[in-house]
């Protein structure tokens, strides 16, 4: 039984070599394949490669993302470090690997697949998955066993940096979608690493790190539901917790949430692994621990197992913390257990058996790779406006904007080229991608930048003015660069103070539409910036990936058509923030704030070139509030051209005990059609996806009028349909169904 | 005794009878002195007066505010009232009068002070308890029983209008100077409101009425004190509740918060009033009632003792919901007995033996009132910023801004003239006030507005430019004008997208400081907002009121010394709200944002036309869990001309179990010195003072070290002294000592 030798581990190991496999170590691949090397540059102290791995070492981060190396050197690297690590070790065992790979693996010349947000404006689980799964192989075969993604953060405020790497502002999309993350890359072998548990989206003013002014009814039903559906549907099996601190208590030293919550109620049995530095952090940046001693105990008794990426507090702080009796041994030998039991189940107890792929056999950007990214980009544009510009056809086209000839531009801050290869500076090395943009793909008369991303400088606006006035149509291609820490205007640290374009984008903007040339204002960003009215089309891409520019351009050109729908609202003003589509009645009041609440463009909305009629909505009358409801409608292209269609479902509660969200979005389903065919979505819900956190903190299933929302977007409902909830109140346990059926059946031209 | 006779009357009562003690009405004063009418402009159906009155009638609200009357008409009108409702009573019970006076008895003609931000800025309880007193006594002398006042919501986020209302975003500050608006409203006879309960001021980006995001803690340590305070040491008979939903709950269905904490734990056994329209919004707005029986219902099992300002649910409906068996009688019997017990205090049971003001002596500004309106202006007024161009000395001065000889600019929302006067469209018949502007009152060579405070017309600028172009120095006035719902731009319901100053005043103050004259920017304004910097010298007014202009002028001449400082910060950005200087470590770290998060001016900051020496900080070096610690500074004055330091004395816990602001205020003394002269300032501080709510919810005091900073302003601390608070951690209950004991001593010359 793997449990007996885990347990005579654990009753071998002494207290060093223990401590040893709950820390990890943040290294650099030696270019020439000969090893690997603390990262010294992101390290709070020196770190010797021998004496750290002495006792063994548990666990190893970024042994391919911390510079550019070539794969088969870096696999080499990988496999000497191993060598060592496991001749060190008196069992033998090899560290578990670490790598990131939100958008792809963050290695050098790995595909670069689309931005979260694009996947949450696919409303499309399946080619996720197909995504991740690609991903987890190359990891894989690379050596790699676990990967720091998905983010699982529910967007609350898009001027946080990292709203790009969130899925969208809905808990139901961003933990169906995460969910089909996580299968793909644990189907491909790969431990998914879900993140941030919990509350990091919701800082106050959007700003990195700060604080979280939360209750625990908008935690349970906002922020936690996605991570309940990541590890109950997807599998996951780490978590990483957040940052931040909720209502005062920083969530590394959160026994409720870490234990209470996730493995006493959940029954989570995989690991919690700690963001990076952030155990030192309770002493540093919380103020909760005296020394590293104290941070070590809390985090450990909180429920953290495995500190990243130092040994800073798992260390020898900890094994003081021990032997000061801070803190028991058996809560030592508790998160040993688990890193043992998955590193088992990863084979890493034995590792001279694992077989793996020839370092000179890698390849990270293959044609499949490719061609995911390339569908995911095309399913992830959102024509927010058209007034029939679009698609462009037989016109002198002026392309314009500092985004619409930058490679760097369409790529998220955790694609290797802008989290590593930038920063590091090392771009001589060249990104290792063929990386197009708008200006190689989209056919233009013209092309003027006409200013950057960032700063004041509007010396290049006459040019492109001019060259927008000259043309019969001006793509104008504003947004974000991202970035690390204040090397780009969205990602990790990159907060905006506002929704207002970049440096002086939207000057430009305004300078363009005074031309009178019909202008597609095309946003390619992080987070939903609000734009200058006036333009004929405008189009959001949210850091679409390696191949975003061809999709762009094919979905303007009309060779692909549109099918985004926005994962986050557009709001009517750049201020005016927090605020989410997920409001009560009390939030969208009109006459009691002289700030207008409605969004420009509302979550869920997005157009295309065709036109579709829904008809026969279908629904029961009464709902039994143990049972299942059918609800139906067909959906028919009646315009000229093929389609797709996004199917929302939108449940509102009029009368409830506590204030409820207007609409939430309880189930989606894409529709492609050809003209003139026809389909048949239909969803089969259990009454717990009505569920919510009732006044006494228990979730509950409570009787009433319900409405369910047929919609194209969460403000255009195509068909309401009333029905009572019957039957008595009922509480909802942690079994509760998470997601509805849903089948989408062809119908007979 | 008098609970007999209360019990008498409560039995009996038939059930219409009680409730008509539960309700108020909204009314309109006949200006022939005939009599009140319900005030139909603000109500939500039309009510009959005779059968509103049939059975008696609780409560009168607005008799003097609703519209402009002539003082002794209004309270001939109010007399009349009395006689019809006490002889439609079969108990002769009068009602109980309410009156809005926030900034003043919100009265036609009546003294408007300064708006509470300014008494935050003033740091002065003392002034403060006189002007309310002041107030009381003309509302007591117009026959009016309880004032809507004060607001002790704690400032979180700039944006709200109602920011004017609040004291400032600390809540030892609010606390202390709100708990003596109490005393002097109710040292004066009349009952006092907190308002509101709880949770107002931290709507989601400071929208109006949104929906407010906190956990326990939050609310405990920061929006709660006050009320605490005001209850404990201010000795307030009534409470009205928040519009806002915590944490999905809204507050007038929450009996933990309005009996739970208020009534159980804090032994409240005044009266819970309603918000304006909150009971019905219980099903109109939140959603948690199907209708008004119940919300009626539940509202008066929370504790909502009194419906305000109408007889929409607390009339049939709640007869209906009793009949039903929705709620019990008991609990109408409930709020009856705090209402009736009430009234016998405040002799309404016998009105006949009532003696009133003869209404043609009714003085609603006499010299008393305009005096002490006029030292809070001055003590309010902040010179945030001066390289020498203050106090303006025989220099030409250009007077610039919209703002500059407005009369309706210096004065809060809920002042008469701005609440109701212009509010009715009757400002034909004046204001009944004289009141100066910065134009009347501040010697200069020329006068021009530049814009308005509102819309986009700049063709002004030109004519300002030139002005400020040929002045010595350019004064330039810019804010906001307050009003209600969209009539101006602070206020209830006026809420700002942003800390932008309206309009195009900041595109006037950067034409204005283009010119190379040395500007004084004056910021007359309900909000903190950012202004361009490169002004010579920068000076907040916090709306200062009907003699505001003149404490203004005074002040910017030097014939008053400047003494107010911030009670809220002044933020670096227009965005990257909410933001206090309440925040905890990680809040303010530097690397892990893009966007900074220093004030620009800092909570506490302000400059004064003298210099002070600050010595001999002087601290015990341990202090016990449960005793008293005494610290003290020295200061003199090293000037040249007299003035007033703030001595401000800040909290900061370096390790704690939870996550602490990294200072808050705990004392603070304003100390007035002739030149050379000095002043011994000591607290002498309960250990009870360093409590917070730790990890389980329980409030206490924890043992281990604490610095104490002597400053100047939160950010600029002159002594830092660290010391251990030693002995066990102790809970503190309800009797905690809430105020530390302060001394100013004056020292020889």
């Amino acid at each position: 039984m793997s449990n007996e030798r885990v347990e005579s581990l654990i009753r071998l190991m002494t207290l060093e070599e223990k401590v040893a496999q709950l820390v990890g170590i943040w290294v650099g691949a030696d270019a020439s394949g000969g090893g690997v090397a603390p990262h010294q540059a992101d390290l709070t102290h020196e770190i010797d490669w021998p004496s750290a791995i002495q006792h063994g070492l548990g666990q190893l981060t970024r042994p391919y993302g911390s510079a550019p190396v070539y794969p088969e050197a870096g696999a080499r690297s990988l496999a000497r470090a191993q060598e060592q690590i496991t001749e060190a070790s008196r069992f033998g065992i090899a560290a578990q690997v670490h790598e990131e790979c939100l958008t792809g693996f963050a290695a050098w010349g790995a595909t670069v697949h689309p931005a979260p947000l694009c996947w949450g404006a696919a409303f499309d689980p399946g080619l996720v998955e197909e995504m991740a799964a690609l991903i987890g192989a190359s990891m894989r075969a690379a050596g790699v066993h676990q990967g720091l993604a998905p983010v699982l953060d529910v967007t609350r405020d898009y001027r946080w940096g990292r709203t790009e790497e969130t899925i969208g502002e809905d808990p139901y999309l961003v933990g169906t979608i995460g969910t089909a993350y996580v299968r793909g890359l644990e189907g491909a072998g790969v431990v998914a690493t879900l993140k941030h548990f919990a509350g990091y989206s919701a800082s106050r003013g959007g700003r990195n790190l700060a604080p979280v002014s939360i209750g625990p009814r908008e935690l349970a039903d906002v922020l936690l539901p996605p991570f309940e559906m990541a590890l109950r549907l997807g599998g996951a099996r780490s978590v990483m917790h957040s940052y931040t601190e909720l209502d005062g208590m920083p969530v590394a030293a959160d026994e409720a949430l870490l234990t209470g919550l996730l493995r006493d109620e959940w029954g989570f049995e995989g690991t919690v692994v700690a963001d990076y530095f952030a155990v030192r952090f309770l002493e540093k940046l919380h103020g909760v621990a005296g020394d590293g001693a104290e941070a070590a105990a809390l985090a450990l008794r909180a429920g953290i197992d495995v500190e990243l990426p130092t040994v800073d507090c798992y260390g020898s702080p900890l094994i003081d913390a021990v032997k000061a009796g801070l803190v028991d041994e058996s809560l030592v030998d508790r998160a040993l257990r688990r890193v043992l039991r998955q590193k088992d189940q990863l084979g890493l107890l034995d590792p001279v058996g694992q077989a793996l792929t020839k370092p000179e056999e890698l390849s990270f950007d293959d044609d499949a790779s490719r061609d995911v990214a390339l569908r995911l980009a095309r399913q992830s544009i959102v024509v927010a406006a058209n007034d029939g510009v679009l698609p462009l056809a037989g016109t002198r086209v002026a392309l314009v904007g500092p985004v619409s000839d930058d490679h760097l531009a369409l790529m998220g801050c955790y694609s290797f080229p802008v989290h590593v290869g930038e920063h590091r500076g090392r771009r001589e090395l060249g990104l290792g991608l063929e990386i197009p943009t708008l200006r190689d793909l989209l056919p233009h008369a013209a092309h003027v930048r006409g200013c950057e991303v960032t700063g004041d400088d509007t010396s290049g606006f006459a040019e492109a003015v001019a060259a927008a006035a000259e043309a019969d149509v001006c793509v104008l291609a504003v947004g974000d660069r991202s970035g690390l820490f204040g090397r780009g205007t969205s990602g990790e640290g990159c907060d905006a103070a506002d929704l207002n374009l970049p440096g002086v984008q939207a000057e430009l903007v305004r300078a363009v539409l005074a031309t009178g040339t019909p202008v597609v204002l095309v946003v390619i960003a992080g987070r939903p910036y609000a734009v200058p009215s006036g333009a004929a089309a405008v189009v959001y891409a949210f850091l679409p990936g390696q191949l975003g520019a061809r999709a762009l351009a094919e979905v303007l050109t009309g060779a692909a058509e549109p099918s985004g729908r926005l994962p986050v609202s557009v709001p009517r003003d750049s201020g005016a923030l927090p605020s989410t589509y997920l409001s009560p009645q009390l939030g969208l009041a009109s006459a009691v704030s002289s700030v207008d609440p409605t969004p420009a463009y509302p979550f869920g909305h997005g157009l295309s070139y065709t036109a579709f009629e829904w008809s026969d909505a279908q629904a029961p009358a009464e709902w039994d509030s143990g049972g299942e409801a059918n609800v139906g409608v067909t959906i028919r292209n009646t315009g000229e051209r093929p389609g797709t269609e996004v199917v929302q479902l939108y449940l509102h509660d009029p009368v409830a005990q506590v204030t409820r969200p207007v609409s939430r979005l309880i189930g989606y389903q894409r529709v492609t059609l050809e003209p003139g065919r026809a389909a048949r979505v239909s969803f089969t819900l259990h009454a717990d996806l009505t569920s919510f956190t009732g006044r006494d903190g228990r979730r509950i299933v409570e009787p009433g009028e319900l409405e369910l929302r047929l919609a194209r977007s969460s403000s255009d409902v195509a068909h309401a349909v009333r029905l009572s909830l019957t039957g008595p109140e009922r509480e909802v346990g942690h079994h509760r169904r998470l997601v509805p059926q849903i089948d989408l059946v062809p119908l007979e031209a």
